[in-house]
């Protein structure tokens, strides 16, 4: 990919030096989570911290979202995970519900919200990425259901591909 | 940030459906890695795994770069980290030199740079970061100096920069 990039001639190509930041603005503004979120990796709070981990590095994900009856209630990030792989915890035995970050410190996004704001929650909240949820009732109370993942790295590959003739 | 967003009015706002893919380029184009690069969090390869994971809390990054007589030889990640962490080796005593990914199998880029080169090798070699380097020569030999960073948070950065009023 880099090569196409560098291989590609700059025929009309001008840099004025100062981006016209309404044209990028109107042509971004369009795009919403849902096209071009990720599939989450959920796990519930029961499992231990190193099968989290194992189920990490098989799904080769940088954070994993925590589900109770079907719902959102904590998200781990690869960080958490490292802050107590060296710690002094038994991950063996400790579950993800001693590790996660809970809900309502959980910054979350939804399938119609525009990217460009999706974004700005993650530089926002310093975090890798954010749940893409939908507002569902369970038992009369308000819950979310989990059904994406919107990543840093998304928006890295959403970069690419806009720029890609 | 995004409240700021929320809150603008979408005054003369269209959105074509399918971006104009030339004007986007176009000013995007002109930004190089320099522009956004962030400082890098350096090691040397003698360095205990336990020191060098306090020190990518410490510095809050991603990644570390490794460097031996000034120039870059390894790259570790959090992921990198994290294995080593879950695993059998003692992290205390076991320097860094023996988990890190080495020269040539790192991907770098140079402060003239376009960005968008560098995201496609972000997201073609499926790294969180690129060490921004410069060529010198030492003792007859080409070597790496590293003089930046550049990540997936620096264009997320980007991406919400470009759009911003």
């Amino acid at each position: 990919m880099s090569g196409t990039l560098d291989a590609r001639p700059k025929v009309g190509y001008f840099y004025s030096g100062k981006p016209d930041i309404n044209l990028i603005s109107q042509e971004i503004k369009g795009i919403k989570v849902k096209d071009i979120m990720s599939i989450p990796v959920v796990v519930t709070e029961d499992m231990s911290v190193y099968n989290a981990i194992v189920t990490m590095f098989l799904e080769d994900t940088s954070s994993i979202y925590v589900v109770s009856d079907g719902s959102l209630v904590g998200v781990i990030s690869r960080k958490d995970f490292l802050k107590n792989a060296i710690g002094t915890i038994d991950i063996n035995k400790v579950p993800v519900a001693m590790i996660m970050t809970r809900m309502p410190n959980i910054a979350t996004t939804s399938p119609e919200e525009d990217v460009l704001v999706a974004a700005s929650k993650i530089v926002e909240h310093e975090v890798d990425s954010l749940p893409v949820v939908e507002k569902v009732m369970r038992h009369e109370k308000q819950k979310l259901k989990v059904v994406g993942k919107i990543s840093k790295s998304n928006m890295t590959k959403l970069l690419v591909e806009l720029c890609k003739e």
